[in-house]
């Protein structure tokens, strides 16, 4: 278990209140685990049905100065690998990095709690996700997150729901949202030096501070909830298609789009590694087989 | 073929160096490639005797503003993926840029021409190999390169030996050569963020400038033909090695850490990339298949 005593400088309320965005996201994470272990033991007509059904195994990491994580991956016949991480940290930012973060500049200290999914699934026909919500505390506090897909193969249908459920969800909650949020994940997951965008985008959203924490904690819960939703519909509409080894190589290859993206340009991947953070946790996100050929 | 025509701002003598520079890259080049393809073509009793024996094929890319490269690649039975680029490119460096190469704060114009070679075998008994040499001109000019060996199944008699070849090859120029550009490749090839070596080490060189240009140009040809002298060794004595299922995983895995360096790290991968080199060029250096479990 992840040790989630609240530091000392937050206010009984702000206490209160990151003990429950921290239950939030294991629950999130139970769901979804939940649901990805379900879709693996259903898997009897799957290309690679005759694999063992995945499941889940849990690893916890505790971090130096404050906290830690708990890492879940799988490894099956739908999901060729697939991480969901949930870490609750807090501690004082280096000196040097305080600058970067809204609210930081004073004593640095700072509370963080999220949820972070990569899927790599087997079938090239199956898109890759990518799912993460935070709650971060400084002398300021926000949400954010946001959840985009990466098909391996085109799948445009696919790609239209994902839009369309995510949309409904930004819509619930304020009309502004899916238009920005939208462009955010657009400019964010861009491959500059290929000149090409990671995937079929998705929504990014970071420094939400509305004014009204309810409404962005219930904004941030509806982004894990819809993602989850929309994802695990677009698995079961395309696990069983049939694939040849022409479209395995061609997903390998561009499995090798994703590296580069989260090796070269991922803000959270950079940091992670940068400033000693889990490994494990932090490259969960590297597909399980990559080929530049 | 390379346009070479040295650009105007350089002295007659200095384009005149510039183009014996261009052809000895050339010739390392066509050397290494010989002797790569000889190995291929000799490789009966590897235990991928039964694939076709590997050929070099060439690639010329122009650069925008001035100059190109050529790419060779070749997969084969013993090489899996092996490239290995020469470039002569000129220009002017873009003002942002200028303060971090030396001598070019005034106009910015340069010229660099340069071979860089990966190899990435197929047997995890033989050791990975990077060398690049490189010469560069602004208003001062310099040589700088290396090489190094990343064995991927441990392999200390190999790297002792590899050592042993670039340490006699410095010694035949300076006494101090080894001992300081031993130490530079160490604290370059080094992944902080999982604290440990790229691989066995090698040499690596930078901004040589001795005041005998000749004796310069000297040293990074021997370390040229050291390097691969060395490494052509290297891989038939090790090509032959019996290896199993277990042994291309682990293989496989540590190749994520060369691609974790190169991304994260290489500086020349993300000056490339982030300032529109050649792509292809760019990432020959990743390893044709991969595992991050």
């Amino acid at each position: 278990m992840i040790n989630r005593a609240p530091p000392d400088f937050l206010t009984p309320d702000m206490a209160d209140f990151s003990v429950r965005v921290a239950d939030w996201f294991e629950k999130l994470r139970d769901n979804i685990c939940g649901q990805f272990e379900t879709i693996e033991s259903a898997a009897e007509d799957s290309p690679l049905s005759d694999k063992p059904s995945g499941h889940f195994e849990r690893k916890n990491w505790t971090r130096d100065g404050g906290g830690g994580g708990q890492i879940s991956v799988m490894h099956g016949r739908v999901f060729e690998k697939v991480g969901v991480n949930i870490s609750v940290v807090h501690g004082q930012f280096a000196e040097d990095f305080r600058a970067q973060i809204p609210g930081a500049t004073d004593d640095g200290q700072f509370w963080a709690g999220g949820i972070s999914l990569v899927a790599h699934p087997q079938n090239p026909f199956v898109p890759a996700a990518h799912m993460n919500t935070r709650f971060v505390i400084t002398s300021k506090a926000w949400f954010g997150g946001g959840g985009d897909l990466t098909p391996l193969k085109p799948a445009p249908k696919q790609a239209n729901t994902f839009h369309a459920d995510l949309k409904a969800c930004c819509e619930r909650h304020d009309p502004d949202y899916y238009p920005k949020y939208k462009q955010w994940c657009d400019d964010y997951f861009y491959l500059k030096h290929r000149d090409e965008p990671r995937g079929a985008g998705g929504i990014f959203y970071d420094y939400l501070d509305s004014g009204d924490r309810e409404a962005d904690f219930s904004f941030t819960r509806d982004v894990g909830s819809s993602f989850a939703g929309s994802y695990v519909n677009i698995v079961r509409e395309t696990m069983n298609k049939h694939f040849t080894a022409e479209d395995r190589h061609f997903q390998l290859v561009r499995r090798g789009r994703y590296v580069e993206f989260n090796l070269l340009y991922d803000r959270g991947t950079s940091f992670g590694l940068k400033t000693g953070g889990n490994i494990e946790a932090i490259l969960m996100s590297l597909p399980p087989e990559v080929r530049w050929p």
